[in-house]
């Protein structure tokens, strides 16, 4: 039996849509508002699923515990509270849309998923969000 | 990279369950309250999502804002505070349950978003939804 | 110790903001496309509060499930998937809007709880809401 | 055209995650707070999803009145205010995971919805869910 | 000025309607499917609210921080997986009904926020849900 | 009769909590995290609320959408996707708490609203909020 296991987490952060390679009135021209020098933010709404045979011994595809710990380590830390264009690496060369954002989260937790497929979904507001599962 | 990216709308509506080649009574025994003749309504609540290879220039799958102004014009000002049996074409011999409502939805959207894989969640109740991807 | 103890519940129905002695344009004017004589509809959000002393032998302030049964009984079936113009006596000669609307489900429920303070919180969509307590 | 057509529901137990041949030790050990011997009982939200074709007569892919009618039969009735360990026969040696209740969920509507897809989307809590599509 | 600022939290309980000095017939005819005798459980979601003046210096009404911790070691260790009836000593002799937890949770909290008003919401179920003030 | 109008509403924005005339130090040791020099950001949810008596000639304790366009002008065009520390002069020196933030929301909307009692319930993430009526 093969199921998908999701696990819910939150971080807030910081950011502005931009590439350093184009002109500010060129970012604001592509990216409107989104682009505010000043920058802006939002409070990310974050679904981490799991797909995995169920372990027949625990009744578990993952430890829930295990999967929770994970993504506070990797992404809660990493980006509550930053400034993501600034302070959070991927981001130095990388526009932190929340295309670009979701595709980071899902690098930096599928090294430790190896056995699983692996499924982010993430949203910017709560009308706006993105689903990215490695394809 | 291949994501999906989704933009949540709304808008409300009045309708009947209802085909105008069966009696009254062949309705109500088919569709029950939902065929009632003065028409109830509901808030619809809706998900478009697309489905596309993120740009690797501007870290888009797609402009949200276009995504939002489309929807806009081809759904929330052709559907919203409208009576769909009466007053929207599509469903002048077509039943406004909510299946045939998404798929409308789907035609309407889908000669905008050609290059894109496209798919429609849309809640009638809390309760109760459909999800369609043109299959 | 006297606490408020609240119960969800959930109707569907149809409408138009309308008042018999005005035109159809005055109507318009007015209430603009919430007048529209061909009806549209809601799903309305409904949430009844009772303030009381908790009864010390039973731990509750009042049994949930008479409140749920009184509410099935006096509201749902009464309202749901109904046209409030045209099928709810109350609204043969008062506009319902959703002002109008919570004053008559407060005015239907207050008889079969005297002894409590009753609040009614009504949903006309899931952005526009009115609260009310007899005041 | 095919469509997925969901339906919600809601059912409150008891349980503890627990293996009849593993010490109680074994079982704090592997399963935390999530074994306490006393039980301890969730919400649980399940969203049953049929996929098949709209019927071109009614519109409809399923009744949601017999779907909603099945689902109060099959899973509410059955598990709603029980203690899944001691009081439902699925669960006498089967630890009660929500992997393992979504499963046994499948199986139980499965039998009645053969000439469709079937999806169980079933939250522990607000942050925890699983998905079981019968692979 | 003066706001009411307020923390959502959550725990997960086992509990039955009980009281011990009445027979297990007396508390079935009273308390229904919630007596079972062998448990069920909710997700119990809990805001915190506490209203008092705006500190000048801060911008805080109270810190947050010091809210949430306050939650956790008053509220969340102490009923998070625990069954209500025979492991929180406030219900060895008090029937677990909403309400009374609402209160129990309001007399935990008050002697750490003397110089607040203090408000407890606390849901049982997405539908039932009960306010207590202290009042 | 007397009731109360909400109306709900939605801004992104960035700021640090942080008080000019103390030293970087002395804001992280005050405010943590939330005192990141680089800025962060919330998604804000708003809820309006207006208490007045029912118009007996429309139904209205106050046109909805005369509402909501007061919203938009006064508050989401002044504070979404705008760095509240900079961009917003009501901050130039005032630390832009959810506390504060609410306060300059209430007082930038009475003078539009004098015939009402007006309530401000603001969300900083979807567990921290305040609730602001003027006392």
């Amino acid at each position: 039996m093969r199921l998908k296991v999701s696990r819910k987490a939150h971080f807030n952060a910081g950011h502005r849509l931009y590439r350093k390679d184009w002109s500010d009135e060129k970012n604001r021209e592509v990216f409107g508002k989104c682009s505010n020098p000043n920058y802006h933010g939002h409070n990310y709404d974050l679904t981490v699923s799991v797909i995995g045979e169920v372990d027949p011994e625990t009744g578990f595809v993952i430890d829930l515990k295990i999967l929770k710990d994970l993504i506070v380590r990797e992404v809660e830390e990493h980006f509550d509270h930053k400034n993501l264009n600034i302070e959070v690496p991927e981001f130095k060369s990388l526009n932190p849309t929340v295309e670009n954002i979701a595709v980071v989260i899902y690098n930096r937790l599928k090294p430790f998923l190896e056995q699983y497929e692996l499924e982010i979904k993430l949203y910017e507001t709560p009308r706006n969000f993105v689903t990215y599962n490695g394809a």
